[in-house]
C-alpha cells in the first residue's frame, strides 16, 4: 500500500489510478488472508467434490487431470451416470502419479483416488423408504465411508408397510449409530415416524421418486419441513451428498 | 314445442323467433325433468346446506327464512361463527312454522331444525392429529350425526406422539366403525398411518394449520395425496363438511 | 428384557450398553408386534402391488422373482410400460412353481398370477371423461378385478358432450354398481356433474392429460377438490390403482 | 425539426443537444399523432374508469373532483367499498356543473354522472354460480347497462344443483341475449356447463370465493381456462369490470 | 315409468330393483332430451374436433374411420405431428364414401373432408408476436377458415419492434376484421397494446414460447389477464383452438 | 386373545365380532409396547411443547392446567403472543403444586417450571441476519437453554455487512460452540457463507421476514436448500423451535 | 498467532485449545481486513439504510438515537409508515448532536439528518404506471435525491392510454436523463415499452398493485424478466430503494 | 385523411366506410412516425439478435438469407446448438455480398458478419459461480464484445469457494470494469457478496444449474432480488443476452 502511495507521490501514478489500485489490493489482501484460512479445510474430511450434471465430458476430464496432477486427495465426482463414466474414464490419466478410479453405479459417484483414507470409529444409518430411494441413499454411503465412518443401511421400508420399519431401527440403534439418514420420496412420512423413536439427529433427504402432486419431490420436501417429531432437519430434494457431509460434520466433532 | 310450430305455420312468429324458443324450450325441458329427478335426493339423507363464508348476514337471514317458510327438511348453515350467529340470530323467524335453532360454537355449524331426524345403524370414526384441527373434525361430526348417523371422535393424537395413536384405532375398530375420517394439518402424515392399520375406508382432511412452507395446508393436503397406504381418499383442506358427505355416501348404502 | 438386565448386573455389559441394547429391544418387539397384525392384512383382498417407475429393469426382475420364491399371492407391478416388460418378461422364472404372467397394455399393469382370485358380488363403475384417460381408468379396473370384484366401464363421455354422459350413468345405477371412480384431466369437471346425479360414492381421479394450465393435471385436481357436489372424494393424480383399492375399501366391508 | 437542425448550423445548439433534442421530438410526435387516434375512443362506449383498491381516498377525490372539471363524459370508480364512499362523498363537488353520484354497494361501483346515457338494443346475460360470486356479476351488470345496453341476471345456480341452471339459460336464450357472462368461485366447472349448451359467447369470470386449494381463484380459473367446451374465453379473477368492457366490445359492434 | 310399477305391483321385481330402476330410467330420460338439444349443436358451424395430443396412433385412427362411416361433417383433428400424420394417414380408408385428407404442418391439423363448407362474410384478424407463436396462430386460422370465414394474418410482430405493429393493425380495421386474435409468449404484452388500439374484441392467446420464469407460457397467461386495456379476454396457453371457436361464436352471431 | 378364541368356541361371541376383537386387540398392543418404549422419551431432554397458534385461550388454559396436575417436567409453550399471555396468565392455578410461570417476550415463548433444569455442559451459538430475525433466534435460544445448554448469540449480522460477521464467527469458535443455527430471511445466503468458514454442523432457519418475491420466506428457505456449502441441513420456516431441538439431538449425544 | 505457538510450546493451552484459537484467529483477521475495505463505502454515496418493516418500535428509535451517537452521516428509515413515524419521532434525541427529521409520507421514508449532502450533476426519470405505485417510485425518489442527484417524475401514464406516455418520455429524454426507473403493477408491460424507445438503461420495478393472478406483484414480475425489449433489469417487487440504488451505482460512476 | 373526407361528400364512399377508413389511417401514421424514429436505433450499437429456440432451421436460415440480402448490420442468433449450426450454416448464402459466420460453441451464439465493429473503449467484468453456468457468460460475453467493448472474465468462483472470489474481483476493480455481471444457479448469493465488495452496478443473472428446489432457476433467482446487497439488479433466468445488452446500455452511455 505504501508502494502505491509513494507512486502516487511521485507522480507515477494519478490519483484516480491510485484510488483504483488500492481498491483492488484491499479486496486482494482479503482473499490472501481467506486462503490462509482454507488450508484448514484440508484438515476436515471433506474430499473435495464435483457435481457432474450440467457439465460436458469435455470440462469433467480436464477437471479430473487438472486435480490429479495438482493434489494428493481424493476427489469425488456425483451424479455421473455409468454411460458417462464409461465415455470419460479412458480420457483421465497422468504422466507421473498413480491413482485408482472407483465408480459406484448406484450412487453415480466416481473416486478419483489418490490416497488411502484412514478408518474412523462412527457409524451412520441410511435408510430409504423404497428401492427407487437407493441411489440417493447410496450416495450418502459412499460420502461417508469415503471419509473412513462406517454406514448401516436398511433400504425399501415405507411408512405403509411399518412392520419392516421396526427390527431395523432397533439393529441401528443396537449397532449404536450416530446420525440417521432418511431418504423419502412420496409422502416423504418416513423421517417423521422415524424421529418419533430415536433420540439421535435424524437427517430427511427427499427424493424426486413422487407422481402428481409430488412430482420432483416436493409434497416429501414440504412433509419433512412440516414435521412434528423432535430432532429432525432437512437437505435439499435427493441431495444424498449434502445429507452425507452433514453427517460428517456431526461425526467429526464427536 | 307443436304449439311453437303452429305459430310458426300461421305467421304470428318468424323463423327466427321460432328458433330461438325452440331451443328455449328443449334446455326447459331438461330442466323440468332434472327437478324430477332431483325429488329422489329429498330421500338420500344429505340435509340441504349453506356455506356462510363469503355471504353477507344479510344474505344468510334472507336465505334461512325462506328456508323455514318453504321446506321441511333441516338446513345446515356451515362456517358460521359465533359472534356471526349472536348477530343473526334474532333475525330467524317465522310466522306459522315451529323450528329450533342448534348451534355448535367449535364446528362453527348452525342447524335450523325443522323436524326430527331418525337414528341409524353405523358408526364413523372420527380422528384429529392436533387440537387445532378439532374443529374440522367437529364439522364433519355434525353433519354425520344430523343423518342419524353415530361418530365416535379421537382428538389430538399426532404421528410425533405415535403411542397416542394405537388404543384408540383400537377402539374404534372394536366399536365396528365403518368409514374413519381422519383429520391432519402440518405433515399430514397421520392418514397415511392410520390407513396402515386398518381395511375399511380412510378419508383424509388436510387442514391449514401448518405454517411456513406448509401454511394453509398445502402441504397436508400433498401428502396426504401422495400417500402409500392402501384405502385412503382425500377431500378439500379444512373440508370436514366434504368429508362427513362423502362419509354418508358409503354408509347411506350398506 | 430380564436377560439384559442380568448380563448388566453379571457385569458383561456395561451400563451404557445396556442403555443402547434396550432401546434397540423394546423397538423391535414393537416390530414383531406389527407382524402378527400384518397377517391379517393378507385376507383383506389387497394383493402386493409394486410401483416400477423410477425402479431400474434389474430391480423389477429381483422383485418379482423373489415374490415367486417366497409367497403364494398374486403381484401386482403398475406402471410398466409394454416395452419395459417386453425387456424382462423372460427373466422372470422359477425352478418349481406354477405363475402365469398377464400383461395389460393399456394399463400398464403386469399381474403375476400364482393363485386364481374368488369371484365376488360386487359391482364398480369406471367412467372416464376422454380416451386419453383411458388408461388411468385400466389401471383402477385390473386392481379391482383383481381382487375378484366386478366392473363396468365407460369411457370418452365428457362435460361439453354431456348427452353422453346421462345414458351412460343410467345404465350403470341400473347395474347396481357400488362405487363410481370418474377419471377426467382438462378441466376436471365430469365428477362435480356425476356426483350431483348420484347417490353413491364418487371417486374423482384428476389425469394428467391436460396442456397450458392444467399440464401435469393440477387444474382438474383442484377442480375436483373444490367441487361443491356431494359424495366425492379424491385421489392422486394419475392414481387409477390408489382410486381402485380405495373402493375395493368399501365393497369389501358391504 | 427543420428548426432545430438550422439552430444546429447557426452553432446555437451543439450536436450532442441537437441529437438529444431531435430523439425527444421524435418520441413526442408519436404522441400527438396518438392523442389524434385517441378521440375515437371517446365515442366507443366504454366510459373511463378508476380502479379504486390501491388508491388513498385523496387520490380518489382529486381524480373525481378534477374529471367533473375537465369532461363531459361520465366517470366509473370501481371497487370502492361503501364505508369508503361514505368517507369521500361530501368532498366531490364543483362550482359549475351539474352531475349525480349513483352508487351500487353491491357492485361497489361509483358512478360519477354528467350526462345521460342513450338507450341501445342487445342484452347480455349474467349468470353467478352462488351468491357469494353476485358482487362480481353485479359490477359486470352496472358497467354494460351504464353504456345504455341491458342485463338479464339470474344469480346463484351452480353445478351441483344442476336442476336450477336449465330453466334459466332457457329464459335467457328466449330473450335473446347476445353473450353471457358466467362467474364462480367455487364451481370452476358453471361456465363450461354452459357453454356446453348454448352457441353465443360465453365470458367466464373466475372469483376468489373458494377456499383450501381454490383459494383467491386459481382454481376456478384454470378450471376455465382448461375448459373443453366450445366458445368460451376467460378475464381475470374478480374482474366482473373486464367481463362488462369485453361483453361491450362484442355488442357495440354488432 | 308405469310399467315398472306395474311390475313391481305384479311382484316380478323388488321394492329395491324398482327403485334402481326408476333412478336409472329418470337420468337416460334426462339423455334423450339433451340428444334433441344436442341436434341443434350440428347447425352451429363448430365442426367436431379431437385433441390428438395424449391419444396412441391406433385411438387416432379408429376414431376418424369411425367418424367417416356414421357422419357427413368433417373432421378436424388438432395437435398431431407431421410425423404422426405420415405414420397414420394411409390406414385412413372408408369402403363407401368419399373423403379428403387435408393436413397443415405449420397448424398441425388434419382436416377430414366430407363435405364443402359455404363461404361466409365475416373476416377475423389474426397476429402473432413472434415467429415462434406462428403454429398458435395457425391453428386458430384453420378453425376459423374451416368455418367458411376469412383470415387476415399478420405474423412476427412484437412489443420491442413496436413500428411493426402500427401498419398492420391499421390494414386490419381498413379491411374490416370482427375478432382481433392475438397469439404471444414472453412478456405477453401484446394483446394490451392491440386493444388499446381498436374497439372489437381481442382474444389474447398465451404461447408456451417463454423460458426462464415464463416458460410454459404462465408469464403471458397472467399478464394477458392483468391487462389494463379494455376489451381482451384470454384463452389457455397454446389454445388457438378454442381462440378460433371462440371467435366464430361472435362472428356467427353477427 | 386366548380369552376371545375361548368366547369363541363357547358361542358367547361371533366369529365376526370376534375377528373385530382380535383386529382391536392386536392394534391395542402395539400401542402398549410403544408406550414402554415412549417412558424412555422422558429422560432425553426434549420437555414437552405445546404450539399455541390456531390454538383457542382455553385449549392452552387447559393444557397447562392439566399438565401441572399430572406431570412433574417443565412444559413449554411456543408461539404465544405476549397480549394472549397477559390474557390467560391468570387462569393458570394448581391447588396443590408449586410452579413457575417464566415468559420471553421476544421469543414468545411461557415456560411452565415445575423442576430446575441441571446445567449441562456444551454450547450452541445462533446468529440472525437481522434484527427482524431476532425472534427465531430467541425461540431456539430458550428451547437449547432450558435444556440446560447454553447459547451465544450474535444478532443481526447479513451478508451485505460482511465485515460484522467475521468477528462473531471467530468469537463463537473461540468459545468452542459445537453447532450453529443460523436464522435469515431476506439474506438466506447467509447459512452458506458461515458454513464455508467452520467445520461444525449449521442449521439453517429461513425467516418469513422477506418481501415481494420473498414473502412468507420461500426464498430464503430455497436459497439454503440449494446452498453449496458443505454442512448445513434446514428446518422449516421460522422454526426456531425445531432447529433448537435439532441442535439438542446433537450435543445431547456428545 | 506466533503468540499461540509458543504458548502451546510452553504448554500453557493444550493442543486442541491451540487448534480451535488459531480457528478463531484466521477469521478474526479477515474481518479486520475486510472493516479497512469497508472505510471505501463511506464515500460511495449510499447513505446507510434501514428497513423498518418487521421491526418494532423500540428496535428502530434504539438503531437512530445509538446512529446519531456514533456517526456523522444521514440515516435512511424506508417502509416508515407515517403512524409509525408519529409514534416515534418524539424519542429521537440527542444530548449533544444537531440533527433533523425529514418524513417523506408517500414515500415512508424518514430521513435523519446529520449533514448537507452536496448538490451532483446527473438526473434520473422515473415513471409510474398508475397512481397506486406513487409510493414505489417516491422511495426511489428520495433515495436518489438523498445522494445530491436530481429526479424528474412522470406518475400514472399506463399502457391502456398509452397516448399519456410519448410527451413524458420525450421530456425526459430532452432533459437528458442518464437512467430511466419504470414502476409498474398489474400486467407490468410499461418498462418493456418504455425500453423500446430509449437506449439508456431502463430499471423495471414491479409493484404489488395487481389482484387476481397478478396479486402481489408476481404477474408484472415476471413480464418484466420475461422483456423482448433490449437495455432492461429488474429489482424486487416494491423496491423502489433497490432501483434508486441501483441507479446510483450507475449515475456515480459517470 | 382530407382526401378521404372529399371521397366522403363526394359519395364516394359511405360513412362508415369513411370511419373504417379513418381509423386505419390514424394507425399507420403513427407507424410511420414510429418507422422515423427506430432509425435511431440502428445508431445506439445493439445489432439485431434472434432467438433460435423455438424456430424451426426453415426459419432460421430463411431470416437469416433475409437479412444478409436488405442490411448492412451483423445478426446476432442466439440459443443456437452447434448441432443445429451444423444442419444449417451450408444453407446461409448470398448472391452478391461478402459476409462469414462467427459461431462460438459454449455460448450457442452464430455472428452473421457483415462489417468490422470499430473498438470502444470500456470494459465489462463478467463472473460465473460455476463451469455449469460458463455458456451464459459466454453468451454475454459474445454480445458484449461484438459491440466493440471489452470483457474480463473469471469462471468458477462460488460462494462456497469464497477464498477464489476476492483476487478475481481485485483483478477486475484494477482492470476498470464499469460493470459487473455475475451469473450463478445454485449459488445464488454470488451477486449479492459481490455487490458487497464493489461500488459499480452489479447485474445478476440467475441460471438454471440448480437442481431439487432449485430447479429451472428459480431459487437463484428470487435469492437475487431479494439480495439486501445494493447496487444489484437482475435479469431473467439464463438470460446472457439480455444481461450483455444492460450492460452496453450503461457502457454507451459513458
Amino acid at each position: 500500500m505504501r508502494n502505491l502511495l509513494e507512486k502516487l507521490l511521485d507522480g507515477k501514478i494519478t490519483l484516480d489510478q491510485c484510488e483504483t489500485l488500492l481498491k483492488a489490493q484491499n479486496i486482494q489482501e482479503l482473499g490472501d488472508n481467506i486462503k490462509l484460512d482454507l488450508k484448514r479445510k484440508d484438515r476436515t474430511g471433506f474430499p473435495e467434490a464435483i457435481f457432474a450434471e450440467n457439465k460436458s465430458d469435455e470440462d469433467i476430464i480436464l477437471i479430473i487431470n487438472s486435480h490429479i496432477e495438482k493434489n494428493d486427495d481424493n476427489l469425488i465426482i456425483t451424479r455421473l451416470d455409468s454411460n458417462r463414466f464409461d465415455l470419460i474414464k479412458d480420457e483421465i490419466s497422468s504422466k507421473d502419479k498413480d491413482f485408482k478410479l472407483i465408480f459406484n453405479k448406484k450412487a453415480r459417484i466416481l473416486i478419483v483416488k489418490l490416497r488411502q483414507v484412514e478408518n474412523k470409529d462412527f457409524k451412520v444409518g441410511i435408510i430409504t423408504a423404497g428401492t427407487s430411494d437407493i441411489p440417493v441413499g447410496e450416495e450418502a454411503k459412499v460420502i461417508i465411508e469415503e471419509s473412513g465412518h462406517k454406514t448401516i443401511t436398511s433400504y425399501d421400508i415405507g411408512v405403509a408397510g411399518i412392520h419392516r420399519l421396526f427390527p431395523q431401527i432397533s439393529k441401528m440403534i443396537e449397532e449404536d449409530v450416530k446420525v440417521l439418514i432418511v431418504c423419502a420420496g412420496m409422502e416423504g412420512a418416513l423421517p417423521s415416524v422415524v424421529a418419533g423413536l430415536v433420540d439421535i439427529p435424524v437427517i430427511g433427504v427427499p427424493t424426486s421418486v413422487g407422481y402428481g402432486v409430488g412430482e420432483g419431490g416436493i409434497a416429501a420436501l414440504y412433509s419433512m419441513l412440516q414435521s412434528c417429531a423432535p430432532g429432525i432437519a432437512v437437505v435439499n430434494i435427493d441431495n444424498g451428498f449434502g445429507a452425507g457431509v452433514f453427517a460428517l460434520s456431526i461425526v467429526n466433532n464427536l
